[in-house]
């Protein structure tokens, strides 16, 4: 059973961009933690990061009749972008929306999503931690039945 | 190391109200399974309940130099009590809030929180995994620092 | 069959409190004949009155099961309550929301309500006789169907 | 003593329009349940229906001198017609507004009145139940005195 | 040159509705002191007054091509009548709004007017002077083009 | 099979009103293309223009199991008559909302419709061509289940 | 019988500032006509213009016990000063506002008003005809005490 | 005479609860200072505190005939509780609502108060020092009328 | 002459996505019919699709000159892309905007469009039909200036 | 240690201006009180008066280097004057925004005020009192730092 | 060829004011500084500062004929000088609107300008520079005819 | 000392598109006008143009390290774009946003953008000369260290 991990813009910055907020990991050390975690739980994860809104959309869309369940960090997207949400109810797959940052607590524009309606579930606030657990409530939702929404 | 965990109004009805929104498990089961993951995690956790704004708010004040941190679901104060959030900042305790059901996935009003921009981080979607999810998540921002926020 | 009544905060100062706006019977009058009318309606009534939010989720969680539905004046908690409105749908009652006066004729904030669009119907702006006939309805909803939403 | 009841558009195909949310009931067996109402109550209605703003305008001020107050259902004038407001300020009659359906539960523009905040009191939700409450109400208003708002 | 004056719902009731808000004169009062009027400009007018929205409506189509101007108040189809409004634009006749009372003094929604920015101006405030001001400001706008916006 | 389609008020005006931004063509004119359109499509047109509120909503009733399906142009009603809508969804028939001008490109009130929602389908800006487009669409729609809505 | 006449920012600039919209009359001319019209209505003016919000003030307030009524143009000032506002309630003068442009007809910010409210009534559009309809109206109300609002 | 202080939730932190906003001045404190300020001025105080928005009502209603005048920090509930509201007004004793923090140079939702418009006035930035100048000021309003409101 | 068929992200999807919303015909599918049409009408048409917001701007840059007109459904990007707004009228070619789904029934946020006040003109809700009609309509509005708008 | 006291527009009319309001005081009595309570804690106060926004603009920055603190009621330009705000914030002096009467109780635009969240704290609703009170605390901010916000 | 150069209220601070904000370059370092670019330019200025609204009016009339252009910083009227506004649209100069700091990296109510939509363009936080950058835009738009909006 | 400058989303059509608006010079004209100026300025300049989101994204990524600060024209992306937003707070490069036209006087949703809180300061409505002064403003902000915000 395997798990798509997607990464969205400025996320190949980590570890460089602004570390107080976003923590000092890189994206290569996230998904080797997140390959370990995934091991752990029995399923395989495949990650993906992109600046460019339509790669992400190709991105989902080949994850379709592969991936059982989608770990989506949308990154800036996650305020303007109704083609990736498109995208991901158009997949049919459950996924959950994780923020390294906690983003009730920065700008106002922030609090806007237009992924959590119809995401399994949401998390946000613990940097890197925030894709484990992620990867452990999607693979919950998914094997488990797992989820409030479902 | 000990952790508080709260759960606010109604939540007493859980594996009563409305299962398809909230799973069966009844609290009982919750704080049980709550138990063994601490124990697991190397802490321990103190569980309550009320319908009561005041005695939540009380049970805060009384996690004051006891607790490590707080996972607290709010139930239907998440969108009216200023007074617990200030009950909370009061203590000066890390928390992370947590809710059963996707509440970006319900009525309007419950995407407003008075809590979310004064937590450490918040998870929303996954039934009682939440929780889990939620004591895993405090744990890690008080033992490992790991929150984008703190 | 028996039916729920409740009086949320302030009531209390019935036939006290501006009695230009609320009519001049006490409670105790208004619970007597709302008795006088179960029993011409063939059922009977259980009435509480609590100026605190907590003990009127408790009151709604101890009729499930014994109450046939509920008539519920929520008072001041009408403009604030997401908890009791919860308490309310986790029991799964029907219920009627009345108050005395016409909330829709006095401050703006008093036509935002969290009960009406979960209630089986509404009624207000007639003193005491909006209790009456809230019962009249609520047992029209129960017995007879009587209902545009049920 | 004569009481108007007034039916607004599209109340013609009661018994006929979408029967789960609005009843089976025509509306000549809804004025013929009235009429026996009225009896019981030792007053008289007079009913009258239109799908014509200006002809309901018309009805109330020929009802100016005549009836001693008026239930009314503007049906989706409610939310549209300062025109018919006016005419029942300006005729000075007291008035209950009623709704078959629950409005609160509906599209969100069914929330907005012209008529609430001039009116006596509101009852809604109830079905056709909803025309006798109104009258049970509006002959209290005048015959009694009673409302908190008169 | 010929002049339409149109009154629009509920000022059939003038002289009998809430005199302290509108005045003691009834709308044959006016209309005449508004031919003596006409006749001291050199012109005449044509008085016409309906509660229904088309026959307003038809009034004016019927107006093209025989009235140099119009003098309107639109009672309440003033906060709610596009249709009136695309009449007035449609028959291309320079219009002037007139209220008997001060709309800006009264509740907010009757602050909102289909009618002012497509009029040549607007006249409130002054009961039935405020007829007369508008048709000297009507015949001021048509005789001597003194308009800012013509 | 037999169509209806209704012009709302002002639309007697065609060929006459603002014909920059309305077109040349009146309304037979436009009523007789249709026509002869309805035969190449194998049904027939029954047409009807009111300035009406109240007219319209007789003729959507009159429809009631004569027409298949109607296009209706409700001009000015269309931001401001639930009567209407709510007679459309009361008769049940799927319709086709047309407008002769791009509403999106004119005030911004143009852009509130309540009729949009509960179309089949929408079609703007076409001139009289809107209407030929609206009778193709909503013959797709009836003959063919042509509709993502229906 | 002495009126006030006040011309607020920028209208020592008419005759001069954008002919085609405020019209080519200086404001010594309007001021004469104004003379005249009130000379025939048996009544004295005083005419004053000041860009400065402050010497708007204190002619109001010197105006207290001299002037029986005021006809003002706030120009700019219509939109941002409550301090003007408060000078006129302050002094408890009637008053009318007026506007040479049609304001409703402009930007948006110009249809907000902090005058309108408190005024005996309101003229716009007509150009300098706007003053005298003003002095007439003002006359009007303090004479024969006609007013809908006083 | 008697004047009863409310503290609301949280207050019971003073001293401790982030002194750099609050002060480091203990609750026995400052009602030791109010019962010292209270001599000075020739009345007496009662001091009470509670986190239970219901005990806050019930101590206002006990209030009632014994209290000439109330000072209130409602704390958190300032913002959320119709029910604390609907108590002051309904034992219709004159108070003064008051802040430790200058509430305007918080959070937004800080500005909003369901308590300012029905007090006598409000005193809010000045740490404890705002008790008493509310005890100042609700003396003033009750010995000596001075208030703009009374 | 040519015109320009412009399909945005997801809507590779179609025949797959969600049926009973969007049908089940394949772009493949759609892309013929248009050309079917394409020759009836006497016309011929070039189709593309593209999840990349950029992909599609250039497109557009590209058919200057070339195209007579466009066919475009924006997709998700219909929500947020001002970039592809700017292209269409950039280029100076006419285009209608179609929709698959009727907008209008689906979440808010579909309601606003970047896209529709800048076109000639639209239609929604008629599945793969919708662009059959959107084609009659722009050869309509290029070869015969049939459109309300040109 | 000297205090400056300003009082904005309009306040010349105090003990004239609607005496129900703001009382019967003129600003020559409160400035011999504010002088004799000055004494008595030990300080000087300079007063001063103008409906001038750039006088008291001038006076704010005359006070730099010579006052400790400012007593400020910002009259009718409390709701728009930014300039006199960034006059208090650009000479740095700590200063208290009184008001004779309660704006919370008044039109809604007094509620919004440029001084507030820069103040050291707000009283309002004391008729002269509110002077007093203010003058007591910013001697309490200045002397005593006695500020939750200083 | 001359140019206006207007600093708004509280700019004579500059130097004193808030360094951090605004650099420490006093006014008539920058008049001066503005002055040789102005040679280097080719061209003369002119500059002047008030705290007066209508100073500045007056400033901006006396210009009309003598200037060939103005940069202005309204300081705190920007936000709220309709007054203001008018007068350069009165004088119809092309104007900049300048501004020291970046308006839109301080508090929201900076963001809305009564300027920026009838200036040429706009320059913000550059401090001093923002002047000299105005000075070169003025120069461009008025000698070279460089600007997108002339 | 190398700067970037991006252009935006159709930028490649300057000269192009819409003239009348965005003047006749070719973004080749512009770069190399810019390099001129750099010359002058004793720095070197790097430009570049994309349609795609992703690819200015990628272009601000590269120009770390590289780049001592950014011009940025983000074209139809400053309304919608977080992404490119958070790469260029990302990179922690000072940047100056230019626009060609002046957007505030064009649609009013080109008053929001997304880039201009965190940029050093913003240009607008010069055509072309807008990157020439942002240039300026870029190398002072960087070299003299000339910014209000820096």
């Amino acid at each position: 059973m395997v798990f798509g991990v997607l990464h969205g813009p400025n996320l190949d910055l980590l570890g460089v961009r602004d570390p107080d907020t976003y923590g000092r990991q890189t994206l290569v050390d996230i998904d080797a933690a997140l390959g370990r975690l995934a091991t752990e739980l029995g399923v395989a994860v495949e990650c993906a990061q992109s600046n460019h809104e339509g790669v992400l959309i190709d991105a989902i869309h080949a994850g379709r009749g592969r991936w059982a369940g989608i770990v989506i960090n949308p990154g800036g997207y996650t305020h303007s972008s109704v083609a990736i949400r498109d995208a991901l109810v158009g997949v049919a797959l459950p996924f959950v929306e994780v923020h390294l940052s906690n983003v009730h607590a920065r700008e106002p524009f922030r609090r806007q999503s237009f992924f959590s309606d119809v995401a399994a579930g949401v998390v946000c606030g613990f940097g890197s931690a925030s894709y484990e657990l992620g990867l452990r409530a999607i693979v919950g939702v998914v094997v488990a039945g797992r989820s409030a929404r479902a």
